[in-house]
C-alpha cells in the first residue's frame, strides 16, 4: 500500500505546525472537500463530552459537511464555556477563509484534557493550512492528528460501484483511553460515493459497533471520540440508498476498512508488544458471549501473562467465571494458538508447546462455552512496562 | 502492635514447609480451636469456584468449625473431580490427626490456578503442622499462606464486653486477582467471643461489605477468595446476639479489624507504590456515588497518573463521565490531597503545588458531585511497572 500516493477525487489536505505541541511537530489539520458531502458521525458515550464533540455532533445532525478542523495536543475538554466558544470560533476562522458556511465545518480535538486551547496560535495556524491544502495531503494529517501514537494509521478500500471506481480512505488515531462501547478514537472516513444520508449513517453506526467497539487498550472511554464519514460524490455514481443494490458493496468496504483501522490501533496499543483477538462462541446468548469476550479482554492478569508468553490459562478462566456470563466450568475449552489448553474446564499439558507459540505477535485465544451458540469477539493488546511508563510520565 | 507475641485464648496455630512452593518456604498451616466454634464464611463471587471454596461453603452452612487447613502456591482451582476428591482428603486427614469430626474442617488454597494439588507431599506436612501447633504461631500461619505479597498482614483488636476483655485477630493475604464485589483474598479471623451465629454471619457480611469489598488492585476477582471468622467463646461473656447490647461493640471492632486489612492489603498491592483513597460525596444517589468510585479506582490511566505523580485531573474527569453515573460537569469539584484541583468542572491552577503533595504514599481524591447525597469510597493501589513484572513472569 503506497500510503502517501492514495487520493480521493475531490478532497484535499493539509497538515501545519501551530505550536500546540511543544515538540514543534504538526498539530493542526483540515480536510476539505471541494463540494458539500453527505456525512455522518459517531460519537463517545463518556458523558463528560469535549466541547468539539459537542459542537460537531450539533453540525452533522443535518448530514451535511464540507471541511473539518483538527487540532492535536490539546482535547478542548473540561474547559467550560471558554471551550465552547474556542470550538465555535475554530469553526467560523475556517469556514470564512475557505468561503463556506460555518455550519459546513466540523471540529476535532485530541490531547490532554481541561488545558484552554491556546487561540492565538490556532488563529494563525488556520489560514496557514487552508493556504496548503492539497490532493497529496492525506499523509500530513494522519501524521498531524498522533498523540502518543508511535504509527499514523491510514487505510484505503476501492470496489466497484455499477462500473466506476470507489475509493474510500480512513485517516485515525488512537492509542490510549479505547475501550468498547463507545465511538473509540478520532477516525475520519472519506469518499468520493454518492450515498443518500439516511443510508451513510446507518452504515456507519452499524460497522462502528463491529469494528471500534470491538477494541480494547485500557477499558478507559476517551471525552473525545469520533468517527465521521465524508461522500461528496465526485465519483458520479447514481445515489445509493439504503435499498439499492450496491449499499452491501458499499457497507461491506467500510467494514472492512473500520477492522483494519482498528486493528492498526491496537497494534500500536500503548507499549503494546502483542495483538490478542479474542473469540467466544458456544455461549447461552451473544451478549454472554460479549460479556465473556471483553472480560476476557480487560483482564489486566491476562494481558500480562501474554505479555509475558505465559499459557496461564487460569486467568482467562477466572475472568469468564466473573464475566456475568452463565458458566459450566465442566463444558469449557479453550485454544491459544491454535493449541488446546483447557478441555472440559480442565487443563490440558500443552502449556510448554504452548508458551513457544506465544513468542509470536499475534494471539488468539478461542473459548467454547459448550453450553449454546452464542458468539463475540474482542480484539485488545498486551499490558507491559511501557504503558506505565508513557502514562505515568505522559505530560512531563 | 508486637505482632508475633499476639494471642487469642484458645486458639492454636502452626505452618511447615510441605515443598509445594519451590522456594521451600513455608505452604502449609493450621488453625486449629481447643473448642468447636461458631462461625461465618463469605465467599468469591467468581461462578468459578475452586474446590476448597465449594467445600468450605458447604461446611460453613451449619455454622460450626474448629479447624482450618491451608495451602499456598497451588489454588487448587479448575482441578475437577480430582480436585473436590483432595480438599475432602485435606479436610479428613486434619480431622483425623486433630481427633475431631471432618465436618469441622474447613480448607482454604491460594497460588497458580489448573494445577493438581500434590497430594503426596500435603499428606505428610499436615500430621507434620498438627504436631507443632501452638498458642504463638498467629506470625508463621500469616507467613505461610503468603503468594505474591512482600508482607504478611495480621491484624489485632481488643475491646470490652461485660466487663471482660475480648481479643479478635484478623490473618490475611492478598496481593493480586483484587476487585470490589466479592470476598476478595483470604483472610482468617479468629476470637474467643461467645457469640451466637447469625449474629456473627451478619456482622461478617456487614463488614466485608464496608471494607474488603471497597478494595480493588487489579480489577480481577480470584477464585479463591474467602473470608471465615471462628469464635470459641472462651472468654466466658454472656452470649450475644443481634439483640445484645454489645452486639455493636463487637461489630465496630470487627470492621475496624477488616478496613485495617484491606488498607494493608491495598498497601502491599502487586508493585504498588501509593494507596488511593477515593471519597465520593453529592452524587445522586449512594449507588451513583458507589459507580464513581470505583471507576476512578479501576482507572489505569488514573492509577498511573498517581504513580507518576501527575495531578492529571482530566482523567478522573474522563472516568466520572463513563462511570454510568449521573453528571452535571459544571457541578464537579475534586480535591487532591486537600488542593481543590477542579471546581465547578474546570481546573484551577494549583498543578504544580498538588504535584509536590502527590509525591507522598497516601493519596486522597474527593469527588463531589454536587447534585444530591449520594456518597461512597474506594481504596485502591498505583500501577507500576513492577506489577507488570510480577505477573508477566509470575510462574516463571
Amino acid at each position: 500500500m503506497k500510503k502517501s500516493s492514495v487520493k480521493v477525487k475531490g478532497f484535499r489536505f493539509a497538515a501545519v505546525s501551530s505550536g500546540i505541541k511543544r515538540s514543534g511537530e504538526k498539530d493542526l489539520s483540515i480536510i476539505f472537500s471541494i463540494s458539500p458531502c453527505t456525512s455522518a458521525g459517531v460519537f463517545t458515550t463518556n458523558k463528560i463530552k469535549a466541547a468539539p464533540v459537542r459542537l460537531t455532533s450539533q453540525r452533522l445532525r443535518r448530514g451535511l459537511c464540507q471541511a473539518i478542523v483538527i487540532n492535536s495536543g490539546n482535547a478542548n475538554a473540561c474547559t467550560g464555556k471558554k471551550g465552547m466558544r474556542d470550538a465555535r470560533e475554530m469553526s467560523e476562522i475556517t469556514a470564512s477563509i475557505l468561503g463556506i458556511d460555518r455550519s459546513l465545518v466540523c471540529v476535532a480535538s485530541t490531547g490532554v484534557i481541561g488545558v484552554p486551547l491556546p487561540m492565538e496560535k490556532i488563529r494563525k495556524a488556520i489560514p496557514e493550512a487552508a493556504s496548503n491544502l492539497s490532493e497529496d495531503g492525506i499523509i500530513d494529517v494522519a501524521e498531524a492528528i498522533m498523540t502518543t501514537d508511535t504509527r499514523h494509521k491510514i487505510s484505503t478500500e476501492r470496489f466497484d460501484i455499477g462500473g466506476k471506481r470507489a475509493t474510500m480512505v480512513a485517516i485515525a488515531k488512537g492509542a490510549g483511553m479505547i475501550s468498547p462501547s463507545m465511538a473509540t478514537m478520532l477516525c475520519f472516513i472519506v469518499t468520493d460515493l454518492n450515498i443518500e444520508h439516511t443510508a451513510l449513517k446507518s452504515a456507519l453506526r452499524g460497522v462502528v459497533n463491529d469494528s471500534f467497539n470491538r477494541i480494547s487498550i485500557d477499558n478507559d472511554t476517551s471525552t473525545n471520540d469520533m468517527v465521521i464519514i465524508m461522500a461528496n460524490g465526485s465519483l458520479g455514481n447514481p445515489l445509493i440508498d439504503s435499498q439499492s443494490r450496491h449499499y452491501r458493496t458499499f457497507k461491506n468496504a467500510l467494514l472492512d476498512l473500520t477492522l483494519e483501522v482498528s486493528r492498526m490501533i491496537v497494534a500500536d496499543g500503548e507499549g503494546a508488544s502483542k495483538v490478542i483477538e479474542i473469540r467466544v462462541d458456544g455461549a447461552s446468548s451473544h451478549s454472554d458471549a460479549k460479556r465473556i469476550a471483553q472480560a476476557v479482554a480487560n483482564s489486566m492478569l491476562v494481558k500480562t501473562a501474554v505479555y509475558g508468553a505465559d499459557p496461564n490459562w487460569g486467568r482467562i478462566m477466572a475472568a469468564i467465571g466473573y464475566s456475568g456470563a452463565r458458566v459450566k466450568e465442566e463444558r469449557i475449552n479453550i485454544d491459544i494458538n491454535g493449541i488446546r489448553v483447557v478441555r472440559n474446564g480442565i487443563g490440558t499439558s500443552s502449556e510448554a508447546q504452548v508458551a513457544r507459540k506465544m513468542k509470536r505477535k499475534d494471539i488468539q485465544i478461542r473459548i467454547d462455552m459448550g453450553i449454546g451458540q452464542g458468539s463475540s469477539w474482542a480484539l485488545t493488546s498486551d499490558l507491559t512496562e511501557e504503558y506505565i511508563n508513557i502514562n505515568a510520565h505522559y505530560r512531563t
